[in-house]
């Protein structure tokens, strides 16, 4: 009898176009000549079930609104029940602990042996191994900045320094995500220049300001960013929680 | 109680970027302004599962090779579990009676309340009811002319003629898909300009030959062909059947 293969499982609907994204990197990522090759894969993109999460982390929870966390839940459900080993939510801000605390409990608790993997904990371990640096610049919603999330992963007492836009960029940053004349939530097919660059305008002022690498710390910023355009390294968590879901599942399919 | 939101399914891995694809122009195709306007949806990409369809076609069934009706049921079966309503097969070829009967009679028998929305069935009534037209142009994969499926849409005895390429063509338009070297099934990301130059050759072909449109009858062409570089229409069967699957869900949310 054929062992079952693994099933990889993304969470998506943070937004849409994000989960898409992740999973089209996994596609991006294998070794695969036919569509047999191919690793098996699963996206749930139920948005309706998960409220915002920078609305949530800037205001909600003392508004009584609804934790995403619910809805990822739900989510995650859904791929245990097909089947599914593990898992990633493909959106950043969903990784604060606020919510991201009371999503893995429940998961832990509730759908045994299905593994949640923390993409923020992945980008963080993959800098850590594979580039010598400090000062790394973090571009991200400001649910992400707001929770302070990344420092739990480069830690000023190890000797990290996390550089963040002003104020006014991350107001920028802000826009490029959410405005309804330019935010990439809206228009992502394709994404408008004001919004791409509005990120790269506050890449360069992060790389001034001595960072030697930049995090895309929302998942919609793949989505506008091409790396090659700058000089330092652009990290993108959602292609580095990739490859890591393709080791988990076939180390041998994972593309140099 | 909030209602429960209909959940649309997509079975992909068939290939799996061509999975992507139809999810994607659900997405495209919905009117959002937020990530939670957007449909909740599921993409089931398990190529594992499903052998190659065209193989089966043309030499399967006599080889005792598996019928991918298994899997695309096995498939459909993730989706009913998770609670989807809607569900469509990404995969032309995988609509021809030897596959497409066996899958959809068991889909009925055993997944009470779930609608498998057939692409080609909605594709040719998409162009009966748009397009005045009785000459049509069909790029497909081999399995694809050998079952004749889309003859059961367009019949000679209502008047229609589907003109097919040549056989070279039809072995230039199998090389687009499956070559080792260019094939698209290999090189999505970015397409290679063979595979891009063989099909747009087939479509000047077909437009020759008295075609007053094309359909792209493989899944993966789309991913090769920009429509507004011909000038007849060229009709995709996986933005069709996504514009018909928003518009069973929720025909508000459905994009002019």
């Amino acid at each position: 009898m054929a062992m079952k293969k693994p099933l990889i499982g993304v969470i998506g609907g943070v937004g849409p176009y994000a989960g898409l994204d992740v999973i089209r990197k996994i596609f991006d990522n294998t070794r695969a000549l036919k569509d047999q090759d191919h690793l098996d894969c699963m996206l749930v993109s139920c948005p309706s079930m998960i409220p915002d999460r920078t609305e949530f982390l800037l205001k909600g929870a003392e508004n009584g609104m609804e934790n995403p966390a619910w809805g990822m839940f739900e989510s995650a459900q859904c791929l245990y029940k097909a089947g599914a080993e593990y898992a990633v939510v493909a959106c950043n801000t969903a990784h604060s602990s606020p919510i991201f605390n009371l999503f893995s409990r429940m998961a832990r608790e509730s759908l045994p042996g299905f593994t949640v993997v923390n993409m923020l904990e992945t980008c963080a371990a993959f800098v850590k191994e594979s580039l010598k640096i400090t000062h790394i610049g973090l571009l991200a919603a400001k649910g992400t900045y707001k929770s302070r999330v990344y420092h739990e992963y480069f830690r000023e007492e190890d000797g990290f320094a996390l550089i963040e836009p002003e104020e006014r960029g991350q107001e920028k940053i802000h826009e490029a995500i959410y405005s309804k004349q330019f935010g990439i939530k809206i228009y992502t097919e394709p994404v408008k220049p004001q919004a791409k660059n509005h990120i790269a305008c506050e890449i360069y002022r992060l790389e001034e300001r001595g960072a030697k690498a930049v995090i895309l710390g929302c998942t919609e910023f793949p989505l506008a960013v091409d790396p090659q355009d700058f000089s330092i390294p652009i990290l993108d968590p959602g292609l580095i929680v990739a490859r890591k879901l393709i080791a988990l599942a076939d180390p041998e399919k994972l593309l140099a």
